[in-house]
C-alpha cells in the first residue's frame, strides 16, 4: 500500500483543497432544529459531512469531544467515520503518547475505528510514536509547535540554540522512514513555521488555529505548504460548525468551507504558479 | 474540600502503603478460569481488587486498555471504579493534553467517570493543564521523567544547564497553587529522582517503571518520596495482575502486593525512622 504522506499528496491534487474540517461538537451549540432528534450528534456531524464533503481535504474529529459524550461516544465517533467518503482523510485527533505496549493500544484502538491519521504527543519519545508509525499507509501528525497560550511554557526552551520544536521537527523528520510522519504547526505562529518548513523537508503539516484562536490564515498557507504549494492540511472547526445557529447551518457551513477552500488556493496560486 | 496532595498524604498514613496497582488489563492474558465468564476483564478487575484492596493506596487503570476494546471499555471501566473502596485512590493514567476548551472536556470526562486523580503530558503547557487543576479535590499527575527508553529523546535536552524535566517539575511547582499538582517520575532513573524531588519540594510523584520495566525500587523510594518518607505514589500492573496464570491470580496477586508493600515499607524506615 502507498505511503500515507504519497496518499496525502495524491489527494490534495485530485481534490483541490487543503481544509480539514474538525468534528469537535458540542452538544450545547447544537442547533435547535435537530435538539429533539434522537441522535442529535449523529445526525448534526452528518449534515456537516453531507454538506461539506465535495469541497474538503480531511475531516478531524478530537476524540475528548466524543469520550465526554460518555460510553456512547465511541459509538458516534464510528458511525461519524463511517458516513466519510473514502476519497477523504479521516484524522483522529487524540493527542497520545504512552509507553510502547500502551501505545500499541491506542494505536490499535484508533485505527480500528476508521482513522486514517493520528495526532501524537512527542514528549515521551520514539518508542511511544513506533506502535503509530509502523503501518506505512497510516499517517502520523507529531504535535511540534501548537496553536495554544500554553505553547510558550516548554516549546520555546532553546537547546543548542534551537527551539523544542524544532528539535521534535528534526527527530520527525529521522523518524520518517515509512513515509507516514507529519507534524503538527499552529496558525498562530506563522512567522516561526517558515523555519519549521525548512527543518521538515517534505513532511505534511496539520496546521489548526485559524478562525477562534486568531491565526493567521494567508502567512500559514505560504510558510506552511512546501515548495509545490502543497503538504498542508488547514484545520477549521468552531468557524465552520457553527457558521449558523439556525435550521440552514449546514448550508452555512458549506459556503465557509468553500470560502476558506477558494482563500487557500488563491494563496497557494499566488506562491506557486499552477495550482489550479 | 481538602486538597488532593493533603488529602494523599493522609491516605499514606492511614493506609500505611505506598502501592499503586496498575490495571492494565491484557485481555489475552485473564487467566483460563476467566475465559468462559461473559465479562471476563471486569471480573478480573474486581478479583483483583477484593484481593489487594487493604494493602494498596492506590489503583491505576490506564484508558489505553479499555478505548481499545471498543465501545464496551468505558462501561468496564466505569464498573471497576465502582467496586474500588472509597478510601483508595483511583488514579486515570490517560495522560491526556490538548487546548484549553478540549482539556476541559477531557477533565470532565475523566473525573465524572469517578477518578481522583488523572495523569496529563505537559507539551501544550499550562491551559492545557488548567481545566484538570481547577478542582483543588482532583489530583493531576504531570509526565515529568517518564520510565521508557524514549525518555532519551526529548526530556534530557539541556536548557539554561538544566534539563527540560526539570523545567516541567519547577513549573508543576509554581502551578501548584490549589494544592493539586505532582509528578511522573520513572523508578528506571533513579540517579535523576534526588534533583527532582529538590526541585520539586513536596509535589506527590507518581512512579511507574519497577517491575517489567527494570527500575531500581530501593534507589526510588529513598529518592522520590519526600523527607517524611511520604508523598510518593509506587505502581505495579504487570508484576501483580500476572503473578500468577492459574486460578489462583487472585491471591498470587495479593502475595505480591503484600511483598511490595512491605519492601517499600522498609526502605521508608531506613530513610525516615517512625514510619509504622
Amino acid at each position: 500500500m502507498q505511503p500515507f504522506n504519497e496518499m496525502l499528496r495524491l489527494r490534495i491534487r485530485e481534490r483541490n483543497s487543503l481544509v480539514c474540517v474538525g468534528l469537535d461538537v458540542d452538544p450545547g451549540r447544537i442547533p435547535a432544529s435537530l435538539k429533539n432528534d434522537t441522535d442529535p450528534v449523529f445526525v448534526f456531524n452528518r449534515e456537516i459531512i453531507r454538506a461539506t464533503r465535495d469541497l474538503v481535504l480531511a475531516y478531524k474529529p478530537n476524540l475528548a469531544f466524543y469520550e465526554s459524550l460518555g460510553t456512547e461516544g465511541w459509538d458516534i465517533l464510528r458511525r461519524t467515520l463511517s458516513v466519510i467518503p473514502d476519497d477523504v482523510i479521516k484524522i483522529g485527533d487524540a493527542k497520545r503518547g504512552d509507553i510502547g505496549n500502551t501505545a500499541d493500544r491506542y494505536a490499535r484502538a484508533l485505527f480500528s475505528l476508521g482513522f486514517d491519521a493520528v495526532t501524537v504527543n512527542p514528549y515521551m519519545g520514539f518508542d511511544s510514536m513506533e506502535p503509530f508509525i509502523r503501518d506505512s499507509s497510516k499517517g502520523i501528525f507529531i504535535l511540534c509547535l501548537t496553536s495554544n497560550p500554553g505553547s510558550k511554557d516548554f516549546q520555546y526552551l532553546l537547546s543548542d540554540s534551537r527551539p523544542l520544536y524544532l528539535h521534535v521537527a528534526e527527530k520527525a523528520r529521522t523518524w520518517n522512514k515509512n513515509g507516514n510522519c507529519g507534524l503538527v504547526t499552529g496558525a498562530t505562529h506563522p512567522d516561526e513555521l517558515q523555519a519549521i518548513r525548512e527543518t521538515a523537508g517534505e513532511l505534511p503539516f496539520l496546521i489548526p488555529g485559524i478562525g477562534a484562536q486568531g491565526g493567521d490564515l494567508g502567512a500559514s498557507v505560504l510558510a506552511g505548504t512546501d515548495q509545490q504549494g502543497s503538504m498542508a492540511v488547514i484545520n477549521s472547526s468552531r468557524g465552520i460548525l457553527y457558521a449558523s445557529s439556525g435550521p440552514d447551518f449546514a448550508v452555512a457551513a458549506a459556503g465557509e468551507t468553500r470560502a476558506l477552500r477558494d482563500s487557500i488556493n488563491s494563496i497557494r496560486r499566488a506562491k506557486k504558479p499552477g495550482v489550479p
